[in-house]
């Protein structure tokens, strides 16, 4: 087996995109996060690992809440920059967006994004340098432009992107290649 | 403003495919899973969010340590069997793939797949239906052929595919749009 082993700090691939909202005492700001996934179905709760000296950081803790919205690839370039910036150093990330709130005081998403999601801390693990913030998601707040005919989110109309790490590189999304929970009926031995 | 709100049942978009392995009284085991993410840079950790029936959880619980195996598109077929069959019903899956093993005892991983990784339970957090594994990445395990002229893992050999969720589709990799923490340099308002 030509197996080779690159040590401890290695990825999935790819990772998705997302601007992680919150507010700060100056007002919204917006992180571009790719650490974010599901995980668990009902209530239904996300996960997000995120650098304790972030700004964004200190919002979401501060209020228990905040917001995700999913750029796309035609926003790459001012998502990449709201990563280059920071609130810390007085960047004024909100000015770039059309800012809007749902059910929640506290959860600032982004109007232009096809897909923005609404989420109260329900707990906070301390990592170390990162905290994980797990929280209930409370709404999914999209527009009917952007959704199939079976009124669900198209991610062909969305257009979302992805990174990889170590490299640093950002991907759009390919070609639907099959069906989940379908194509293995498929399969032989 | 159009926005309208779907519930909260949203998810991120799209969502890594992985095959976790666990070792259970009967053997390896894997798992397709997509709710999996880095979460902290150093020490290198990731969690991954599993409903606790699943066999695959108890060989985790049992033994505190898991594999991470990211199959392509051309192993989407049997991915997506092992999703829809269960080693709680007696379904063999390490027969259907060559297992080897890093430096951990018990985290299983596939030798057909591009890159894989060995993780290590660091905390798990009870979600409700589901439970959160918290774990520390032990090693990186690929082959010189994945590899670019950096060393560096590379996505355009590896061919991983992605998962969205409601509309339950497989997606591959699309082009490279820009490089991270750079693109932003480009930026005007």
């Amino acid at each position: 087996m030509d197996k080779i082993d690159l040590g401890p700090n290695g990825f999935v691939y790819p990772m998705p995109i997302t601007l992680i909202g919150a507010d700060l005492a100056a007002g919204p700001n917006f992180m571009p996060v790719a650490w974010v996934n599901r995980v668990q179905p009902n209530p239904p709760r996300l996960v997000t690992g995120m650098g304790k000296v972030h700004a964004t950081n200190s919002g979401i803790r501060e209020h228990g809440e905040f917001g995700v919205s999913i750029p796309s690839v035609e926003q790459v370039t001012v998502t990449d920059w709201c990563g280059l910036n920071s609130a810390n150093r007085d960047a004024d990330k909100a000015s770039l967006f059309t800012v809007f709130r749902g059910t929640l005081e506290h959860a600032p998403m982004i109007a232009e994004c096809a897909l923005c999601l609404e989420c109260r801390v329900w707990q906070v693990v301390d990592l170390g340098s990162h905290e994980l913030f797990i929280a209930d998601i409370v709404g999914t707040w999209t527009e009917e432009r952007f959704l199939d005919s079976n009124g669900k989110p198209d991610i062909t109309l969305m257009h979302p992107f992805m990174l990889t790490m170590p490299d640093n590189r950002y991907w759009a999304v390919g070609e639907q290649i099959a069906d989940a929970w379908s194509v293995g009926r498929t399969f032989e031995r």
